[in-house]
Formats: C-alpha cells, structure tokens, sequence
C-alpha cells in the first residue's frame, strides 16, 4: 500500500516537531516547467508560531535557483527506506536531468503552493514560503522559510508526536553523518526530571 | 575515568561533521562574571569552510543576553548518559541561580575563547565566535558563530568520524523529539550507489 494512503495534514504547530530531532532532508522546488530535489542534512525550525524553519541550499544549486525564483519550496523527510536515494539526489545537480524521472520518483503537487512533495517512502512533508533575506542568503546560504502545510505518515508520527518503532523502522528518520553514512532511528528515551 | 581524558582536537575542517546529524546541544556562556548552559534542538552547520553554525536562542533567555554581550559561546554535543541534566537545563533560567553549580556539571575553559566548555558525558564540543547579524538575531533569534575550536571523545568522534557502537551506547547523541523524549544512538547504514 503507498504511503500516501497513510498521510494526514500535521497541524501547523506541530511542524517544529517534523525537524525538531535533526533529520536529513530532501528539497523540492519547481520553477518555469523545471523541478528538482535535493538532499540537505542542514534544516532546523527557527520559530514554532508561525512556523518557521531555515534550510542552507548552495547558491551554486539548481535547487537555489528554483527556490528563489519561484519562492517556494518543499522539505521532504525520507524514511529508512530512501537511504540511498537520499544519498544519490545530494550527489548529482538537477540541472541537466530530472531527478525525478531518473529515479522513478512519485510527487505531487502541495495543497497550499503547489510545490511538488514526496510521500512514498517519506515520514513527512513540510510546503514553505521563502522568506526572503538576501543578505542571509548570500552569506551563508540560510534560506527563511514559513511553513505553509505539512502531513505526516500517520504510522510514525500522530497526534503531533513521533512514534519510533520496530515495525515502522522502514520509515524512521535518517541523520547523514557525512560520506554517505546515516544514523537512523534509534531507541527512545524519555528524560526524567532532576 | 572522566570523559576529558578521551578528548581530542577536532580539526576545524570536520567541525560540521560534529552537528551534522541534527544532535541536540547545550549552548553554554559566560560574561562579567556569570555564566550559564541551555538546551537546544535548533542548531546547524551552515558552511564547512570558514566552519560555521547557525543556532536558535531566545531573545527571552539569559543565554542570549551572555552570547551577545561577550561575542561568543560554546556548543556542547551531550551524550545519551546527560538526557535527563540536557532536558533539565532547557527547563529552568540561569538568570537567578547557576546551573552548573546546581547540578554539579564540570566545565572548563575552551582554549581560545575562554567559553565553558563541558566533556564529562559529553561527546564533543565546539568554540564559537557570534558573528553579529543584528536583523537575523532579532527577526528568527538565529545567532550565527565561526566555530573557532573542537574536540570530541575518540571513544565515539575520531578522525573526523562518528563510530556509534554498542560499547559506546552512553556517549551516543540525543536528538530532542519533543517533551522530553529524545531518540538516541540508532543504526547505522551505508547508502549504496543508485
């Protein structure tokens, strides 16, 4: 069964939560008849109401070329399964090859922008609005962004919260150490008080 | 024995690879003569060479007001051992009663910087210069750094490397789910070429 089958909206105050822990993720962008996807293990929320995250795209992507001239963009986060697409989509530019069909990828377009979101295989979802801040931008590649819609496979994360499990590890959370070496899921702890 | 016997330089060029996976840190500072150490999930790489970080710090916390008055912090990557003093401290202010002294937490001076840096239970720290960026700090409370300084354990962080194991299981990284519960350690996998 696809994932998409299992995808609920998360609500908008949830989706710190999404990136909270410091997942890998892929980004998504579509401009003039052009799309592409990217891999960036650089994201974290900036600010829960509204929400806010900050992502570092290279200003010699093709990804970066597409965020800011379309002013939008999407950050897909790619369960265990998508390892080694994740990998594979940080190592090649979108800008002489569609990603997308290279490597079979399935996405459709976000309720809100439109920007082109990954569901099979992915945990979660995140639709943004760039934000803009050139200055930012310029010198250190941190492009702003508010959330503008997110959805989450209900099986790994509901009711605002992440469910890491021995059955849903297909679909746990990947952390690039760097060399194609990920981290991924993990056991839960839960922090007693001091 | 303690942790400090194990730590070693991280050469700057593999300072990112210390936050790369999404840990949660504790943001530790010091000035005129006080001092005081925070959790936070929000933290990033933004650029390998100068190294650089980008970390969220409320402009309501009284890490804020150190970071910004002395022009520097520490970035200390804690340990599964440390989940429950990492949720303590992003609990409580320092603004009336010290926190290390509170709960017995050992730290020394960085060695350029002079920023407290903590290595019982802890898998690696970074230096860090604030680089001022006014509008940034005051719009997503996003404070950038140039990472000066770093080392970790070897027993987990060695030539420029992450090795979690299972001998190493209480220096592995927490990575903040939200109200306490954080995902520790996890598997790790190697992404195959596509």
């Amino acid at each position: 069964m696809p994932s998409s089958t299992h995808f609920r909206p998360v609500r908008l105050e949830h989706a710190s939560r999404l990136l909270n822990h410091g997942p890998t993720v892929l980004v998504t962008s579509a401009h003039g008849g052009r799309r592409n996807v990217m891999a960036a293990a650089w994201s974290m929320p900036v600010e829960f109401t509204p929400p806010r995250i900050a992502v570092v795209i290279d200003k010699r992507t093709y990804t970066r070329e597409l965020v800011v001239g379309s002013g939008r963009f999407g950050l897909c986060v790619p369960g265990a399964m998508l390892v080694d697409l994740t990998y594979a989509v940080g190592q090649t530019s979108g800008r002489t090859e569609d990603k997308f069909a290279r490597h079979g990828i399935a996405a459709k377009p976000g309720p809100v922008l439109g920007v082109p979101v990954i569901e099979d295989g992915c945990a979660a979802w995140l639709e943004c609005r760039l934000i803009r801040e050139p200055h930012t931008e310029e010198a250190y590649d941190t492009c702003f962004g508010e959330v503008v819609a997110a959805a989450a496979d209900e099986r790994i994360f509901a009711g605002g919260r992440w469910s890491f499990r021995d059955d849903n590890a297909a679909l746990q959370t990947i952390h690039h150490l760097g060399g194609g070496h990920f981290v991924q899921g993990g056991r839960t702890v839960v922090a007693r008080p001091l």
